[in-house]
């Protein structure tokens, strides 16, 4: 079996996008197996391999077919293949800056992705950071990535998941998935949000996921579910949630089959979780399970999109204009997105 | 001045307070500037020392005088002197168990260190893990430690604050206080509780901690405040509570001459504090405090009651029923709360 092909979008081009691929470049090249290209513009690139001195050359493609067919050299740690997306004038735009020039490059490296994916011209999408201002300047109305995705996938269900490789501080031997029953909404909203089926449905994608990450033959995924309220409601006097919606959503997912317990309190079920205890995570609401898995792994957590026809990871972190085009990014998140892509096409 | 003297309570004898504290006795004899002695029964802490064999006798003592002016040895790792409370039926007790006369003799110790503190005797009290059930059983109908303070102090408004002194994971120098606005309460009452007032109020209360771990001298504590929604309501996309009543009680703490900020999005101010950013956080409920603090310092973690005019520490952990008696509870979260008022009596 050939090695999988995964696109790299290069992610808005005043951002830490382009460094952080350049970056990662030669180790993504030797420790993963696969044959990654980068969707976007290659004059940016060559000036973050300016930036990062690693001796890596761009190499503009014009499409993927030059990497499967022609007489290309293999993938290489030296040569970074980039498929050059939308025009020239995103390398007038200023590092730091919120420019319309960027989003609309942005946009049409995803779309270019989005198209190879979806013909199985490429086997999986990873996306650097995107701005939201700058997409929305260009005249590209979404929250982000991940409403992109759907939309051009025709996909109304789907979920954003967090992933954290095993190391450092998570003893957990296939990393841990925190997957959020409630997350960009008002926490006055959740409440009505938290139901019986919606905690099972969790429970199945969070598993859906474990089950490709572990292996087919292994063990079921283990599945620890948090609490809403704190010390899990102490039987009813901090809340009923628990008693009422929580514990018979964990009873169907257990009757469908999957290995799960809970609700336990979200504090000591994460400790549980860093010492290996579980598989997945199913978190009531967006800041039990970011809380957690950014002070586990700020730098290695991953974003990824349950419920595409296609894969699609991404970094957990954002543009991060303070910081761009000085060299410092962290390339840690960016290296993990592209393993654990790796990981999934192999489960696909 | 006289290193302070600090009363540690038993905590419930079925459970791991008479072992951490005899197994964490030497290093508090060698490492921290006070006078300790413990409040409890001499036979349960000499069975645990026979547990943890590191060498410590146990000396029966009946009041705090026979320590200050007597011939007594001055504070020695070899010897811990115990001030007996309560009759000797809890030497009856079995470990792991929920027994009445457990629950009776840890509400006798807390009750007598309770006095001989509030007289001026001691400086302060720090207590191991009690049982709910066990004091429920004996008669006492408190729902934990911190009742029974308020309830002998004659006093209404208290807080619990959870503290992680700097080391491990924690680069603040200072280590890292959290103050609830909300704490033991279900979810949906969470919005009612959340004021200008009650964040302000917090804010002070982190503050004057803050104060006396820094010292009088230094520079103000800097505080930061977590927001209520994910993102920080995404400018009220998520929202309103950040900016309806969460930045007007930052505001009123500010005029107060508080050094603080925020609200940020819990997640990310998390790994602001853990990188040393701020010496205090203000958490919105008890989830957003209790997950970040323990991942970051489990067995290091410590409670500190505020509001109360005797100084009390407690371990951050229970009872630990399943544990007990085996000789390997950790012993960090009693060294911490010891060290802490230690730390605390100083600028009392």
């Amino acid at each position: 079996m050939k090695a999988p092909l995964l696109g790299i979008t290069m992610g808005d081009a005043a951002g830490i996008g382009p460094e952080i691929i350049v970056g990662a470049w030669p180790d993504i090249v030797r420790k993963i197996p696969c044959r990654p290209l980068v969707y976007g513009h290659p004059e940016i690139l060559r000036r973050a391999a300016g930036l990062k001195r690693n001796g890596v050359e761009i190499l503009k493609i014009a499409s993927v077919n030059e990497l499967t067919e022609t007489a290309l050299p293999p993938r290489s740690a030296a040569v970074l293949p980039c498929l050059c997306c939308g025009d020239d004038s995103v390398t007038e735009v200023r590092p730091g800056t919120i420019d319309a020039r960027a989003g609309d490059a942005a946009f049409k490296a995803i779309n270019t992705a989005i198209d190879d994916a979806l013909a199985g011209t490429i086997d999986a999408v990873v996306t650097a950071p995107i701005h939201k201002g700058a997409l929305n300047l260009a005249g590209y109305h979404y929250p982000g990535h991940t409403e992109i995705f759907a939309e051009r996938c025709g996909i109304h269900d789907f979920a954003m998941m967090l992933y954290l490789g095993p190391g450092e501080n998570l003893i957990s031997p296939n990393g841990l998935a925190v997957v959020h029953v409630t997350l960009h909404t008002a926490m006055r909203s959740i409440f009505d949000l938290i139901t019986v089926d919606s905690v099972a449905a969790k429970a199945h994608l969070a598993d859906g996921f474990m089950r490709k990450v572990i292996g087919k033959s292994a063990r079921k995924p283990r599945i620890g579910v948090c609490s809403l309220n704190p010390h899990a409601g102490e039987n009813g006097l901090f809340g009923t949630e628990e008693i009422e919606v929580i514990r018979p959503g964990i009873e169907k997912a257990k009757v469908d089959g999957l290995d799960i317990e809970g609700p336990f309190p979200a504090d000591t079920i994460m400790i549980d979780a860093k010492n290996g205890r579980y598989d997945a995570i199913v978190a009531m609401f967006h800041d039990q399970g970011h809380i957690a898995l950014k002070l586990l792994g700020m730098h290695r957590a991953v974003n990824v999109t349950l419920g595409l026809p296609i894969i699609r990871t991404s970094v957990a972190h954002g543009t991060a204009f303070d910081r761009a085009w000085q060299g410092i990014a962290e390339t840690g998140s960016l290296f993990e997105a592209i393993r654990v892509a790796g990981q999934l096409t192999s489960g696909h």
